[in-house]
């Protein structure tokens, strides 16, 4: 869902050899430029030119005692650079707006969260409110010596023809990627948009639970619940990008209708809105937050509606997982956001369904786990999009 | 799910020339040396050289007439030689086994399909008889001037670590590969395995409905239901080879028991077996063949029995393709086997569902078309495999 066309280097020799040094300093930092002629099969003095290159475009910092005009000893092992070169991740999600910023090797250097009510509010005063923090937090990254190389967005929508339906915002066919890009002027390379459940699976598989996965599904609970898939390392988009849409699979035939078209929809029973209004939680002034803690304590308390409310999820949750389950086969499973905060309720019930269904035709059920970064798996999935690109095309920063 | 490992010719300079000249005429045929060189970016001496091999391999021809030695006149255009390289199919279904020759060009030169009730037999015997028929088969081929470069078995099961498990067969962990290659002497490459669905999904995709979708879901319905998904061209296989598992997705969540330790599965209510026994048709001494067939008679007569059973498959049918077209987002659900056969009645109320279900959210609903092939598609398939080695590594028959 990349929206601006931009050139590659990478097809060049050049440009591919400098990403297969950079891969292997990525993998096996702290390494020595022989180590890395080894690794690469390239000559020393190949390598020796290329790592120049990459310390000149300062992606990569020797650990060494630094000689005059910035270079490492060249005897000294090579790292990726905590600097200046850095990410940006934004979120627009429901109940807030979130921004963190990454440097290459991964750090989070900088990161806000602000709670707001996005449901309802029209998209250009969200994009403007999204582009004042995006400000706020490149202002205080250029404080800390970082340049940001690009921009991600995640978004809690279906992106057709470059347009977001995102239906718990109450966006239609909003052009989010063009007026983010309008938004934030000074992102030469303009603005990139996804959907939130696929940048939190990156985020997830790159910092998080995730790590280690091969492939896996990541679930994106909240007002709306979409998943992510990761295969080999690489998202799942499906024919048109509109893959990992798990909030809309029937769990209940005859269940309730849904704003999408369907009926029985796993949002019905296992969305935030569903699970708090189901726990007899009003949708009052509190924030979600708040109403989400006090589910959370009437759990604790033994309530008999928050209870019935959170077995209901975890049936729909079950069905949802055991279809996907039985159609990806993944070999983890990661529950994000709500579903991570209700994971001590819902991980026994989905995981004793999982190990039943169609359990017997496969060798092992998938290990299911908590998200490991909250509400930050899709702003640290966004800005790993950044620099896993500039990994990848070391020259697309010159 | 290859078995053996073979040596591959496919890296090297020559063989990747020589797969990329080859693959050019596969698409472009019948092609001419010239358009070749501009196709390939090649020399033309170069294209001459690499045709010159090709057509000692005897895998392409020239259309124009031939000349003493067998090759054709310099100017003259190529197209695939429909012969004497061909792939050879096979495939153990509950109810039949099947075979069927391809030749380079597709062309299907041999076929024998054996109804016989392979359910609970034992898998030594079925192994056998599946070897005598591949055996007949291959030297009907032969007297065609044909010569099988590899055999490819479709299975109804799950492969978990090179034993399949077929609880439709009765089959649990049995070597099937292993015993087949021992069966089969004669296949100098051994023989290659793998599951029913996937297969047939690549028939489709080659030879049937699926031609010219990038990404779609072959239902394969049969006394047992799965699915092969295909993703740009390719098989989807999942983190353990066990994706497509379609007949165990949750349907009908206070509904029956089934084998696969799980509740409510599509299988339950849409395999054959199901629909047979709920349109009150017994499972005597009949084969499923004419079992069927008496089905849909009954339904042609407006039979009530025979109604309910439709519509049950239909509604768990629909439910199950409203998850998969939301989960993977195909361009196009073929339906294969059974429901093919039933396509006049389940494919309106699927189409209405997946219309509905999530459709505000995509930009479009995926084609829904009955299968091409019928009980063809996956011995088609696994034949097709066979050929599409040969012309990606074309030095692996020399």
């Amino acid at each position: 869902m990349t929206v601006p066309a931009r050139p590659t280097h990478a097809e060049t020799m050049r440009g591919l050899n400098l990403a297969l040094v950079l891969e292997q300093i990525a993998r096996h930092q702290p390494v020595t430029r022989a180590r890395l002629s080894d690794l690469t099969g390239l000559t020393k003095t190949t390598v020796a030119n290329l790592v120049s290159s990459l310390e000149t475009l300062r992606l990569v910092a020797s650990a060494g005692p630094v000689r005059e005009g910035g270079r490492g000893r060249p005897g000294a092992p090579l790292s990726l650079a905590p600097g200046p070169v850095a990410g940006l991740g934004l979120e627009v999600n429901g109940h807030y707006l979130a921004a963190c910023v990454l440097d290459l090797t991964g750090a989070v250097r900088q990161r806000e969260h602000v709670r707001v009510d996005n449901r309802g509010r029209d998209a250009q005063v969200t994009v403007d409110a999204l582009a004042a923090l995006a400000r706020r937090v490149t202002a205080r990254a250029g404080d800390d010596g970082l340049t940001v190389a690009g921009t991600a967005v995640a978004l809690p929508g279906v992106f057709v023809e470059g347009r977001v339906n995102a239906p718990n915002l109450g966006w239609e066919a909003v052009p989010a990627a063009a007026m983010l890009t309008e938004a934030l002027p000074a992102q030469a390379h303009g603005v990139e948009v996804d959907n939130e459940a696929n940048l939190a699976a990156l985020g997830e598989l790159w910092y998080g639970a995730g790590r280690g996965a091969g492939s896996y599904l990541y679930l994106s609970g909240e007002t709306g619940i979409g998943a992510g898939i990761v295969v080999g390392g690489e998202l799942f988009r499906g024919a048109h990008g509109a893959a990992g849409e798990l909030g809309h699979v029937v769990v209940d035939p005859g269940g309730a209708a849904c704003p999408c078209g369907g009926v029985g929809c796993l949002e019905q029973v296992a969305g935030l809105d569903a699970v708090l209004r189901a726990g007899g939680i009003d949708d009052g002034e509190e924030s979600s937050e708040s109403r989400l803690t006090e589910l959370v304590r009437r759990l604790d308390e033994g309530d008999g509606n928050a209870h019935r409310a959170i077995n209901a999820a975890g049936r729909g949750l079950a069905i949802a997982l055991v279809g996907a389950v039985n159609l990806l086969d993944p070999d983890t499973v990661v529950l994000g956001g709500l579903h991570a905060r209700l994971g001590p309720w819902l991980i026994p019930p989905i995981e004793a369904a999982v190990t039943r269904g169609g359990g017997r035709l496969r060798a092992r059920v998938p290990a299911l786990l908590p998200s490991a970064l909250a509400e930050e798996s899709a702003v640290r999935g966004a800005a790993g999009t950044i620099l896993s690109r500039v990994l990848a095309d070391p020259l697309s920063i010159g």
